[in-house]
């Protein structure tokens, strides 16, 4: 049985739950929103109403009204015309004395998951019924914090003077390199999706100085971690006249917002989650590639200056140093063409990551503005200076010295809510076997 | 001749140029940017350097800095050091007495167009050097106004009560139809690129009731006008417990935002421009289709209910109501599957555009909420349920009747910066033709 009593109602209401009080005694309300519970009493039946700001209980009496919540299942969307009174109920500080209850729309049960979480399921279940997974407070909550920590980000680098911008996603030669594109037919050309803005972002120093782009990128790795997605979010910066020790200092700046902004504004969204987000300490430690490999040689791990650091390296040293990191100065021949060296020490890069334990959340750098370095760059890594003429153009015009950074958004997600799967703090993850709902 | 001069120099200025002031005579900065102009006058040389906060004049005299500038070229980039003093020139009300010239980087003449913009260039050619036409004041003009209107967006609707949300792009079924997407292949998979959040915005109602979304999508259409590209960037906003009337609203205060806020806070940029925004009448007029066809009937051009508007339409209906309106109520079986009909009015949608002149800039309604007749609309309009079966299914776990638009960000830049071509207010552009840079 489906119906629904849409048809000529006013659905707006007057309140969100949450700004309801019992400073409000006797006032008339409209409020809509799911049915969480429902238990009859005698000859009234309590319905618990919860919507995006909060819950309140609802007092259902007399005979039609009762009619009507008779049958009405969990997670029904209902619309409640009522007075606000003082409560007995324990958990409730007020609730709702219902004069009209209308059905909005029935859920239908069995549903596929809890959205109470009282039932606990698996990721691939609730992403598979991701927008019922988000009736679930923990869940509501990730995203709640997530929006939080998008409006502190923006507003920092608003507050530094940069500018946000949009660059192209469909971009028409396989930049950085090229591994890991997914190609595209775009009309008769080939194209592909970009991993990311490298080369607008340097580009647009040129004449905006400070840049910010905050956007979905694309990765085609067949990956299957729970860090890596094929569609992630990246926060990227590039300045004029910075050198990477100055970006640097904006990421841990930026950092520590966030957690201070997200500590303060989201204090249900903590509680829901069982965590306490502390400001981190800083500075962060500032560790040398060298210092770091000697470290590890300590630790029986040895490594001779030009070897990466492997994961299990990277878990080595993000027990020596837990939380926030920089992993600094990275042999050159390790980092991307566009990166520059050390001018006292030429095979060292002026390069850093920024390292929360074992996890990588950002990778930046100063940048060579130079041409023909950047030419002779490409060469050695097997790359053709052709394919990047368009590129390579602008730094003709009056490039600036610039540094910059990447940090992946959904990767600081994990952290800030402590939680290891970097599938729960994305609405609809993409992965190698994901590409449905 | 190519040399660059940043190994080991500090390359952090102290100051931005837009920060510098008469009051500040005798104080020693620092500074960077490009050489617009320059002069010499006996034994000075006089440099106008502008940066992307202002420009200012650097005095340049001695054998060691004078040898610095003498082959300079203008828009390269250098750094100056010196003392703030009086200026005699009648543009600069301080100017800077260089004590060291340095010269980060060298342009190579001649530029493919003129940055300053006294040679108009045509669009080609300035997209073609994006990054340069950048230093141009008026381009760089449209892009500050960009970053404050997405500024803006962002506070009214987080101020709603509204969470930004990233919805994937790349999707696994062609929704709303299939015409014109772009295609890829996703490992072993087909997928498309997504043409709109409209079907993840519509669930996400569910858990988090009002939300928001700004970012790109795309649309493989070839189109060839001054409004159309393939890879725009649109805003998108979905509301449970709203009707369409109630988003209308909120899009008609969001619009009045913006304008306020772009003419207070943007109007240097204003003058570059050449234009003064401000704030558009309200109430924004409301024209049912019914009344449009009845309007354009008495011009001659006679339609039936049911008859789409064509441009021409659009453009007649645009002289009768300049400025923004609402084109309303259009006939249902002219808008997708997902929009809802008229309780008292069944052939009729409640839907609207919302129209600057004949330029549509947003789209929106209120969406239909029951699957049963989410299913007939598609099989009317041809659609295979089966394709929808994954939206569908959270149509049974308690949707709330919801309302919602999208809007072009694209369009409504060229509305507030009064420029017809929405290639000028996008950084790199993407249509049939341009795929590059």
């Amino acid at each position: 049985m489906k119906e629904s009593k849409d048809d000529l109602m006013d659905i707006k209401k007057t309140h969100d739950i949450g700004t309801l009080s019992p400073s409000m005694k006797g006032q008339k309300v409209v409020v809509g929103g799911w049915v969480e519970d429902l238990r009859e009493l005698g000859k009234l039946t309590f319905l618990t109403l919860r919507d995006v700001t909060g819950v309140s209980q609802i007092v259902v009496a007399g005979t039609e009204n009762l009619q009507q919540v008779k049958d009405l299942t969990r997670q029904s969307v209902v619309q409640i015309t009522g007075a606000v009174q003082e409560s007995k109920a324990r958990d409730f500080a007020y609730e709702i004395k219902a004069e009209k209850v209308e059905i909005l729309s029935r859920a239908i049960h069995p549903l596929p998951i809890d959205p109470l979480g009282r039932l606990e399921s698996g990721i691939d279940n609730r992403l598979n019924a991701r927008a019922l997974d988000l009736r679930n407070q923990k869940t509501a909550s990730i995203f709640k914090i997530r929006h939080n920590t998008l409006l502190c980000i923006r507003k920092v680098l608003t507050d530094r003077g940069f500018l946000e911008v949009n660059t192209p996603k469909i971009i028409g030669s396989a930049s950085e390199g090229g591994a890991n594109l997914f190609s595209l037919k775009y009309f008769d050309k080939q194209a592909y999706l970009a991993q990311s803005p490298q080369l607008y972002k340097e580009q647009l120093t040129l004449g905006l100085e400070r840049i910010f782009e905050i956007s979905s990128f694309y990765r085609a790795e067949k990956s299957h971690t729970v860090r890596h997605l094929t569609e992630f979010t990246s926060v990227d910066i590039e300045s004029a006249f910075m050198d990477y020790t100055d970006v640097m200092e904006i990421l841990e700046q930026l950092i520590v917002s966030v957690f201070e902004h997200v500590e303060k504004t989201c204090i249900q969204e903590q509680k829901n989650l069982g965590i306490e987000i502390r400001k981190p300490k800083t500075p962060f430690d500032r560790v040398t590639y060298r210092q770091a490999i000697e470290e590890l040689g300590k630790q029986g791990l040895a490594l001779s200056f030009g070897d990466d650091l492997l994961d299990s390296h990277l878990r080595k040293l993000g027990e020596i140093h837990p939380g926030f990191y920089f992993l600094t100065e990275w042999p050159l021949k390790l980092k991307p063409f566009y990166i520059h060296e050390k001018e006292d020490d030429i095979e060292v890069s002026k390069s850093f990551d920024l390292q929360y334990g074992y996890l990588e959340l950002s990778s930046g750098g100063r940048r060579l503005h130079d041409p023909v370095k950047i030419k002779a760059r490409l060469l050695e890594q097997g790359l053709d200076p052709v394919q990047f003429e368009d590129h390579l153009r602008a730094f003709d015009w009056g490039m600036p010295p610039h540094s910059g950074w990447g940090l992946g958004l959904d990767r600081l997600m994990t952290v800030l809510t402590q939680i290891d799967n970097v599938r729960e703090v994305v609405l609809y993850p993409r992965d190698p076997e994901r590409l449905f709902p």
